[in-house]
Formats: C-alpha cells, sequence, structure tokens
C-alpha cells in the first residue's frame, strides 16, 4: 500500500492494524557513466514498492534528496546540506507521530545519508529524553544493501567489481525498475579506482566517471530483479518484525 | 528528458542547449473521500513528465512535501514548517544553480505552498540583492491550474462543483496518471460546503470529509486526460518562453 | 487605543471587552522620487491609527521594516530576509496570544510582505497542527487597498496611473498623514513602466527610478484623506467582525 | 532628517556627506501605572528625532520591540526571542551596510536590549573576523541615560527615586513627547521596591505594578523637556564624534 | 566535586542535599605575548576546581570555547559565533534542569562572553515567560575578577598596569595553576596602549601584541596564588548564597 | 604541544612546520556505577595530550559535550541536540582554518557523536562544493578505540566482557590519567546485559545501571597505561601521517 496512492481513510483503517510505516530515503546525485542520477532515490522507492505489493506494508512518498555535496561537481547532482535534512526528517517524523504511526522505518539508499538519518533520529529523541517523559515512537533506519542476506545476494549476482559508488547493484536494481533507462555507454577503465575523498572538487579529481571501485556495465534488468526481490523479501522480514517489536 | 532517469553526462550535454529546468512541487495532504494522499505532488509530476515526452525540457524530482499543516486532522498528510521548506528550497536551488541552471520552474501543484515557495525566492535574491552584485539566475513559480488557458479547460470539462480543495480537475488528473488508483467513494453531500480555515482542528470541524467545494465524483481518467494534455501543452509553451527569456 | 500609547492596566481593561488587536506592518523601501522611504509602514499606520481614533480597537506598534530585497538598489531601502520576518512575527503573535489576544489582524501596506506573513501565520499553526491541540486564536492579514471597496475609491480618485509600485493613492495618503513631507519632483516619464522584477539589480534596471506604472505626482493631502477615511472605515467594519467571529 | 520621511534621492544625497545613521531601539513592554508601553522605544525616539531637527544627522525608523521576556506578565508586552533579535539586527546593519553606511549608532531604551544588541554587533563582526578581511564598518550603542552628563541630568531633575524601572526620567520624556498620553494613576506604594528579577512569573511577584525603585508620579512634560533636550545635545555631539573617526 | 570525574551515582547524591551547580566558562584566545591561548577558560577552572576541593560544591565540565572574534587576527584564537553559543548554552542548561539542578551558576572568565551569555539566559527565560508558566530555575553569571573583593585584591597584588586584557592578574592565576607554562618573553612596550576595538583586524592594528593596558610580566605563580585563592572563597561564599536562595 | 597552554606566537611558530591539529572531542555522560561522567571526553584527553608530549602534534581545547541525549535518565548527563553540535564544530573548524590550518583530526571518545561530527563535516565541505572552488582544508575524525591495532590491543587486556559502554578499556584509561579518582563499586550483573536503546526512558529500562555488555570492575589503572600508550603511538603515526598527506 502506498501511501501517496490512497485516500487518508484508507490510512486510516491501515493504522487499526498497524502502526508502521516505511520510507524510502536517497540522494540525486551522480552514477557515473551508466547509472542514472535518481539511482539512491530510486532503489528503495523500487523496492520498498515491490515490498508494498506482496505484502501490507505501507510505504511513504519517497525522500528523494539527500547529502550529496561531494558529488556536486558532476552536473544535475541536487544536494541539502545537513542541517536541512536533518530539519525537514524531524517534520516527516513529527507528522507521522500525529497520526499515531510508532514505528517509522527509513529504507536508506544513500550511504552518504546515514550521519545525517541518525542525527535526525537523536535530534528526535532529544526533546523527550530532555524532557523526561518516555518517547512514545521508534525510528530505524536500514540501508538496502544491508538488510539481512543482502551482502551475499550481490557478491553472487556481481562477484567482482560491484564496487562502492555506482555499483553493479544499484544501477541494476533501476535497470530492473526503468528496463526504458538501460545505459550503454563505454567505460574506461573497466573497473574505477578505489579511494577516499572530501569535497566535490577532491571527488571529481580522484574519481573522473562518478564510479568508486565498480564496473556497472555488468549491470542488467535481470541481474537487478534477482537483487530487488531479495532485498523486498528482506525488507518484508525486517519491517514487519520491527512494527510488531515492542522495544 | 528526466533529471532522475538520466546520467550525468546526458545533463551535461542538456545544458549545451538549454539552461532551464522544471522542478514539480506539491504537497502530500488529504484530498477527501476519492482523492489521493498524493494529489498536488502527483498532478504537477503527471503534467511535467508529458511535457518532458512531448518536449525536450528537462525535469527534475518532484519536491513532494510542503506545506500541509491545515490538512493534519486526516490521517495521512505530511507537512514540512514553512522555515523548513524554505531552506530546502533554497538548497535544490543552489545545487542546479552551481550547475550552470539560470532559469528554474516551479510547476505547483499546491496553493499552501505558494507563499513559502515566493518567500523562498525573496531569500535566495536576498543575498544578491544585499551583496550588491546582480543575481545570475531567475526562478519562477507557477499553479499548475493557473498555466495560461487552464481555467478555461477546468471549467469547460467540469462546469460544476470543481471546487477549491480536492478538486474534480485535481484528482482526474491523478487517475489519468494512476488509473489503477480510481476510487469509487460515496460521498455525503455530494457537493463539500465552501469557506475558510485556519489550523489543523479548524480545518476538520467545517471540512468533515476533507474536500471544500467540489464534486469529485466526477473525476475520471478520460476527463483528466484532457487536463493533462491541456496542461501539458501550456507548461511546455510557458516554460520554453521563461528559459529563453533574457529578463 | 494605540497600545504604546497605554499603560498595561488600560490594555488589560480592554480585554475585558475585546480579545482582538490590529498591527500594522509595511516596508522601509524607496518609493520613487517623491514618495518617502516608509510609505508602506507608514499607510497602515496612519489608517490604523485613525480607526484607532474612531473606534475603541486596539493598534499595535508598527512592524516597520519587512521585505524589501528587490529595492536594495535605491539607497535607505532597509530588508529583512524571509526566514527572519518569520521568526519575528512568531514572536509577536505568541507575546499577544499569551496575554489573551486571540484575533490577531494583520493591516498590511506592502505586497512583497504577503508571502512571508501567510508562511508565518502557517507556521504558528503547524505547531498546534502538529500537536493534534485545536489552536485557540486566528490570525488575518489584509492589504489596506483590498479593504472592501478600496479599489473603487482609489480608481476613482485615482482613475489613471495610480500603478502598482509608489502609487498614487499610496503617495498620497502619506501626504495626508504628513503633510510637511510633501515633495514636488519632476519625474520623467510622467508614468513609470510596467513590468516585473526579480533582484535588487534587475529592480533597477527595468525600473530606474523606482516607480512602477505610477504617477505619484498626482498625490494631495486632499486626495490622500479621502482614501485614507475609506480605508479606515472599512477597517473598522472588517476588524470588528473579525474580532467577534467565532470562526 | 528621518529616512523612512525622506526619497532615497534625498538619503542618496546626504550620503555624499555623511556615512553615519542613528537608529532608535527600544521595546514595548509595561512601565509602571502611568508609564506608556511604548516608553523604551518612544524615548529614543524622541530623542534622535529632537536630533534630527536639530542638525544634519539622519534618524532611521525606531526597531520597537527587543527583549521583554521579563515584562510579560503585565498585559500588552510584546518581545523577541534574543536569538530572533540579533537575526533582525543583522539584517538592518546588512542593509545599511549596503547603501554605504559605515557609522551606526544604536541609541538604546531599554537595558535589556544591551546584551543582544551587542551579541549581534559581535555576530556581525564574526564574519570579517573569520574571514580574514578587515571589516569595513563600525558600529555603537549607547543607551540615551548613559551618554555623556545624561546621568547627572536625570539625578538633578528628578533627585529621589528616578528608580531602574519606570523611572521618572523615562516617563518624562515619553510626556513631553506626547503630551495628551499624561497619566495621572495613584501609586502605592509611591516608591516601588528595589531588586532583581529572573522570568516574568518572578519579576510580577516581585514588582506587583511593574515598577522597580521608582516614583514616576513625578514626571511631567516640562521635566521631560529638560531631558530630552540634554539628551538631544548630547547625542548630537556623541553621534558627530562617531559618525566622523576613522577608528 | 567535580562532575566529570565523578559516577552519575555520586551526583544523584549530591543532589540530595543540594541543587546548585558552578559552569566554567571562558574563551581560547590570544593573551598576549606571555598569556596562554587558554587564559580565560584556564582562569575559571582553576578557581572553581579548587572551591570544590575547600567545599562542597559542584563543578560541571569547563565551556572552553566562547566569543572570541575580536582575537582572529591573532593564530590560535577559537570563536563560537554568539548564535551558536546561545544554542549550547541553552543545552548544557536544559540537561541541568532536567536533573533537577534549579541553581546553574556560571563562573565567567571572558568579558567578551558576557552580552551571550546573558542573552542565553533570556532565552532560557523566555520559554517559560511566552508560557504564561513560572521558570523553576534560576541562572547566574559571575565574572571572576568581580566577585565581591577581587577588584581590591588585584588592585593590592598588581597596583599599575593589571590592564584590561591579557591582565596581570589573569596571567598569574594561569600560572599558579600551571607553573610549568609559565612563559618569559620581552614585551615593548611595557604597559600596552588602552583603547577600543571592533573586529579582529582593528584588534590587532591597534593592539600589535594582542595586550591591552597590561603589563603581564609582572604575572608570577605566587602573585597567582593570592588572586586564586581570595576568588576561591568569594566564589564560596556567593554560590553558596545563590545555590540557597529563594528567590 | 597544547594550543590553550601555548601563546598565540608559539602557535604561529609551529604553523611554520604543520598545518595540522588534533581536537579532543567527547561526551559528558553516566558511565555505569565506576566510571566517570566524563569518560568520553577524558579518554582522546588523555591519549592526546600524552600523544602532544610524545611528539610535536598540536593538541587543541577538548569538546567536552556531544550527543548523550540517550543517557539523560542517568544525572549528570550534560547533551547537545545535534544541530547545536554540528554549529559549534562549525565554528571552531572555521577558525582554525582561518589561521591556515588545513589538516583537521577529530579524536572521538564517543560513539554517539560519529553521525553528527560527519554530518559537520559534509556541512563544512557543502559550502565548497556548493560554490564551485575546491576545498582548500581536509577534516577526519577517528574513534580512539578504532585507531589502527586498538582493537586488539583492548582485547588482550579485557579479552572478556569489554563490552560497548561504559568498557573496561574506557574506564581504566581514566583511571591512568586520574588515578585519584578509581571507584570501587559492586555491581550486579557482573557483565551487563547487551541491547539496543532509543530515548533516555528506554536506555535506562533496559539498562538499569548504565552499563552496555561491560565488566568495568576489570578496570586499573595499569591496564589503562597500556592501553593509553598505544592509542598514543597509534594516534601520533596516523595524524602525522594525515598531516602530511596531499590528498
Amino acid at each position: 500500500m502506498l501511501l501517496h496512492q490512497s485516500t487518508w481513510q484508507e490510512v486510516e483503517a491501515y493504522l487499526e492494524n498497524s502502526r508502521g510505516i516505511i520510507i524510502p530515503i536517497g540522494s540525486t546525485e551522480q552514477h557515473g557513466p551508466n547509472g542514472l542520477l535518481g539511482t539512491d532515490a530510486l532503489c528503495p522507492e523500487i523496492i520498498a514498492h515491490e515490498a508494498s505489493k506482496a505484502s501490507d506494508l505501507l510505504v511513504a512518498p519517497t525522500f528523494n534528496v539527500g547529502i550529496a555535496q561531494h558529488h556536486l561537481a558532476f552536473t544535475g547532482t541536487i544536494t541539502l546540506r545537513p542541517s536541512t535534512m536533518l530539519a525537514a526528517l524531524l517534520d516527516w517524523i513529527d507528522s507521522l507521530v500525529r497520526h499515531g504511526f510508532d514505528r517509522i522505518y527509513f529504507l536508506n539508499g544513500h550511504g552518504g545519508n546515514v550521519p545525517t538519518i541518525q542525527a535526525a533520529i537523536a535530534e528526535s529523541y532529544s526533546d523527550w529524553s530532555l524532557s523526561g517523559e518516555p518517547c512514545p515512537y521508534r525510528l530505524a533506519s536500514r540501508n538496502w544493501w544491508e538488510l539481512p542476506g543482502m551482502a551475499q545476494v550481490c557478491r553472487e549476482v556481481f562477484p567482482i567489481a560491484d564496487g562502492s559508488h555506482a555499483t553493479a547493484s544499484e544501477v541494476a536494481v533501476t535497470y530492473y525498475g526503468y528496463p526504458d533507462s538501460v545505459k550503454s555507454v563505454d567505460m574506461s577503465p573497466k573497473v574505477a579506482p578505489e579511494g577516499n575523498f572530501a569535497d566535490a572538487a577532491d571527488y571529481r579529481a580522484t574519481f573522473p566517471d562518478g564510479r568508486i571501485g565498480s564496473d556497472p556495465s555488468q549491470a542488467t534488468p535481470e541481474k537487478g530483479e534477482i537483487i530487488t526481490l531479495a532485498a523486498r523479501d528482506a525488507l518484508i522480514s525486517e519491517a514487519t518484525r520491527f512494527f510488531q517489536s515492542n522495544d
């Protein structure tokens, strides 16, 4: 069930049986020569939407622009400043908590978002912790490629050069979701270099075409399907457990 | 051309011929018994995506949560505080300007967003105005139902009870875009009351099912198509002129 | 009754019979060759002070600097950034609500303030809407030239070239309020051009002497009196109704 | 010369001979049984306006609401939070500096404003100090009763019970400025107690009618004139020196 | 008793007998040729730690970076912007109040911190004053050299050229606390000039080696001991009275 | 070399040979029955100060209060909100960069700080990435127990029940640094439970005495010395490499 394609009365009915919601959260940033700028938002969205079809889990609209300052030397990248993203996450959380959602699960598609999501969770809890009242809700965040079992699935599908940015895995997931957007682009070197980075200029100097450690030319819709469906199942399992937990 | 389904190199190539981009911007909020919570984000997205297919205009990801505080008494509504939305819009603008976009056009789907979008535009210009340097870019915002000619189109398709929230027009556009989400719901009264509102409690007390002045049961995918395609054409025409202007 | 010229005990007594207050709100910005920099703050102040004399309405001090970034290329203009003005308005509102004022009416003298005032109203309501509690107060804003009947009055007094910035009407109101400040200045062209603007540099390039569409050399204290007194009556009527409403 | 009663061209001409401007700054807060809520804003305004008549100094609009949280238990008081006032002061400063004013002098009427004005000055300088570039402007603030010689003048006019809030001196200045607002109110005790305070509830419990240490029933327009004119002369002298300084 | 060298259970036990805590607060900024960059933080820390040994007063960790923008032209200086320091102080206060501390006493070592500390205190009280509820805690701030009797002590120890920045007194206190850090540096002129300053560039131009009005070459650990122990006693006396007060 | 115990001229001289600085950063929060509230700030401070003695590395004052909202149900804990800490870190960074430090290394003592430190680093880089200019400095952060080789050292010293909060290792480091603060406290159970937590109430309910998974009664100054000296050497090695790197 997708929140934005439901009526308010349908969501009200949903809340009679569940208090949990999944928020796909990602980024709009370069993903190398054959990866889509939306990759990091599209992957959790595709996986979560599959889960909403295969279960009765509710999925919110996608938080589609995140922390991408380091990719700004590549055209099309859009970033939030961390302080802005923190404020926006608090507003989303406050809104959902207002309706009675007490388990909010971020399915994240971008490693660079993790610190800011965690900081926002701490900021949200801080108000309760400072007040002395127990916080009535729980917030969780998970990178989709770190869902239980997913590391192994990705390794099996792409035993070499999956990489760490513009990975073969994530490009494949978007190709499964948007087969009309499959791009065939020559890349050189075949496998991109590994390394670290600081700001945007530094990133571009180190990784000229945007990839880190990956050979995303391996990506196909078929391989993407394997990863997507495995992630879907892992998500259903983990989110269901979280929504039912009393911790 | 959709930014998030393009590579950074494709967007770089686009910028050789155009400096403009369209950002669909909306809200996630109740739209009455048969309207989708995502209506205000989906409408500009549907229209802009149609425009991207029928022209060479570039469309950004959708800014999908806006100012919806007054709808929070209806389950599923998500709001940003105006101060948060202002900060987020500045980050989107700063990112796009960084790449050389100097004409940014917000296609808006929610009247409640207008003040905050305008405030953000003024805040963005303020830095330049205070510095004494001329601002090198231009920002514009348009509600899709106020595109040239659209008032008349909507009036022709829905001569009575189009209304002012959960309008027949906007519900029809989403039905055209998502025909699987057409809802058949009994509504009483057939035409919702008109009136004003302040906060969420006040809104719900005045408009019990969420609609204002509308009979959205008139909405069909077919009627939505008429409106969508008319809006698409008006958008292409207006955005093209804006992107080419030297004002 | 003027708040700042009353004692706290007088205001306490006022609150036994009324819960409403009028805040004149404007801007300090260029108003062409013969208009005062304070025009947009002085107009609502003059009108509201007249109303306070002709009725028992309470008038707050004037919020005298607003959103004027687009006028900063003209000397003397002072602006708030929209985010600052939003915060300041919330503090004024919170203070007055604390005393029991539950109807706060902004009489606005500057179109450029409208988005930020509306955003501040939404931000104020947001806290209540997110809390789930009904908001106990109501906020309203009205441009003085849009008070019921005023469009016609201004048209009758200045049938041609009233304009849209540094209007003959607003300059006349200030001349009525401050007859010693009447300025006789040659203007060329007699009627200023119409058009749009973005930041300060753009504004000055398009409107070299600051006026938009107006011939304010028509302004006289006598014509200002007609407009002021009509606005006074319309304000008394509208504010009284708002203060007594239970919506 | 009053900025808000001048045209932009008049202020532009002023800047050819002087780079300085005076900003009256005060508060809107209770001033005991016979003092006006606007006392702290009116005093510097009255003094500065007198100075503008007796010299060629330029005076800005009055910053009329300040830090008055401790007076909120008395009806009619309006406060800014310190963080808001800091932001607003920066915007005023940035606007004036943009036009070439490089000596900005705050004539303050409220002791409670002093920390926030000083913090704002430090924040404004911080940007320059962090950048490594020298700051091209200077900011100064002075309480009107601490202008050179004023302590003695006030002591001569009110040798006993001038007090420290709702002082006889400040009430007298407003009575001189607004003789129609002279209030005759019985006060008991004749001289209010001295003491300290924290928040609003604490203040009201300690000082039931709002005064601290004062007998403002001594105030008359005639005594106010003596103080006002002395302050006017001291202001002209000090501001002139500041505007001409090269420190 | 030092909070950071105690366990939570020890602090819990402390709260059974006292509700007060001392926070040493200072700055990290140049202190001339023989003064330590940490002087303004170390002085209140040394004095407060002495007090914690000679009494049962609880001392918090030191707030060690403050408002030092004007010293940034001297290497090693670290500043907070006033708005940042204000936010940080509120968080410290909120945390301590949460545990039941209702008397929080800042022992300040840097004059430049005073406005921001006072603004933070006003901001903290503002929430209560706006709410209408009485604030249950009290906040106090004292510069250590202004503790009762300290002006005389410093004058006796350094009858000439104690100065106003990089004073002989404060350097002596740090030499007492850190005798291994005594520096022997030639200074010329022997006594630094007096004067005012604005931003960092202005400060450095006026006071080339950082001192104002002082001859800190007079400082010795022995003289520092006299001052430290006198301040210790004055602190114990004043803080004890504050912690026990019911005002 | 400790910045706060050096003069500005000494730091200026340091910058002729090195552009790097170490900032110990921690938290003030409960550390179980025998751990100090300052543990997380004291550990990196102790290690960094040892490194400053054994090398020519420069160490800044300790950032001693961090993100500890989850510990607020234990008396004495002080937290910053993440948004506040982010702002404060930016001010520290901006100050140091102003002087020419272009390698800033945070030696962190608290896992809960990591997201906010990373968010602050991203926020700092964002300004450069959005501007299009390369950022001239580099920021790094390292938890002291994750310095190369430290996991093994801690495991060797405490093969069982080192734990994850109030660890035997960190308590031992503080005992080495402050042998007078060694506490002998009975703990039951001997080894604390493992688990997760959200806000402060949840933490306290799950971990009644504050420890997670640890038996810190094993801590002694002697064991602390082993760990401290190993960490010191690892820090010197890593920081030296970072300060000399050209990445």
